[in-house]
């Protein structure tokens, strides 16, 4: 099993939310952040405000994802969240050792 | 060291603090998330309000936890979280490589 | 590739934020967080209140690291967010299989 983690920009996430069900992810999890990458201190445009802060707000996406499918579903993540600007964001993945469906106890792939 | 991740309904928070302690777990991480899993459209209740909704909201529960008893944490994790109905979350372990306790710069086990 | 994750003192992130920039790290994630470590229930001091309730409000700080500067990265970021006093903190590390930088689509170290 596989974790994939991705920070992106807030106003792309329901690209990649339906990148990822097209592709037939069932579940995700999704939490604020906020952060910078290599230029800090330079302006970035958030919302139509220009930021020149070091910390700009960025959407963490979660997907516990089959070992069979990671590439595939790094590849739609990465896609649906360009801009082509600067700050697009993170796309990384993990190894997950398992992983429960905590309503049946189920574990491992059928736990997704 | 392992690191024990859990996605859960915020009701069942203080069920999963009260069985980690009695377990003898003696820290832990939380933070705010949402999310989806197989129903996503289908209807969640949360605070007795349904969700049509796709972004439901969660907990995260985080807790690093030593190799031998990692097994037993995530049953009890598991456990103390299940209402048995749909959305009772996901809880997934990973392998860590160090841990340090910033106070004492201690690593491994002993940071715990 | 590692993550590094750090649950450190609000306050003192802006010290953790220059002592990684003054070592050459170009980019980092932040998020909000609460916790308790061994000291459940004693007295933690946040912003001049005492704080007895258990979830003591905290930041957590990730950085993906090439894998040759890990050791000296933990060893900067315990060093900056050390107070000396009860709830420091914890920073462990964990493996990361793949990094895409999603403007550029580049994978690996150059993804950084
Ligand atoms: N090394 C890193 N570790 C952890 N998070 C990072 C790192 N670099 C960037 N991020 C996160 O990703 C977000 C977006 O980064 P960003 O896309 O600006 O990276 P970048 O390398 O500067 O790429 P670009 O040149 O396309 O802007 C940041 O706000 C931060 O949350
Ligand atoms: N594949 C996944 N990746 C990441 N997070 C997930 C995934 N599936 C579910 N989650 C997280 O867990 C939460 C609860 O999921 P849920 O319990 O509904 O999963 P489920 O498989 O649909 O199980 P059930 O049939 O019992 O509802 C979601 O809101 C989401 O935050
Ligand atoms: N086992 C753990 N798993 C996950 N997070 C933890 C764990 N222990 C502590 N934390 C997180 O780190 C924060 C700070 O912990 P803290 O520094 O109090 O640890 P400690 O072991 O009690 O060290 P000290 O004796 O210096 O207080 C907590 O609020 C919590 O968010
Ligand atoms: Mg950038
Ligand atoms: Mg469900
Ligand atoms: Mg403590």
């Amino acid at each position: 099993m596989k974790l994939l983690t991705a920070i992106i920009k807030p106003h792309k996430l329901d690209d990649v939310k339906s990148a990822l069900e097209s592709y037939g992810i069932q579940g995700l999890t999704i939490s604020e952040a906020s952060g910078y990458g290599r230029q800090r201190g330079h302006t970035e445009v958030y919302r139509g405000a220009e930021y020149t802060v070091d910390l700009v707000p960025k959407v963490r996406v979660e997907v516990l994802v089959d070992d069979v499918d990671i590439a595939d579903v790094v590849e739609v993540v990465v896609k649906s969240a360009q801009t082509g600007r600067i700050g697009d964001g993170k796309v990384w993945t993990q190894h997950v050792e398992d992983v429960v469906r905590v309503r049946t106890g189920e574990h491992g792939p059928d736990a997704l």
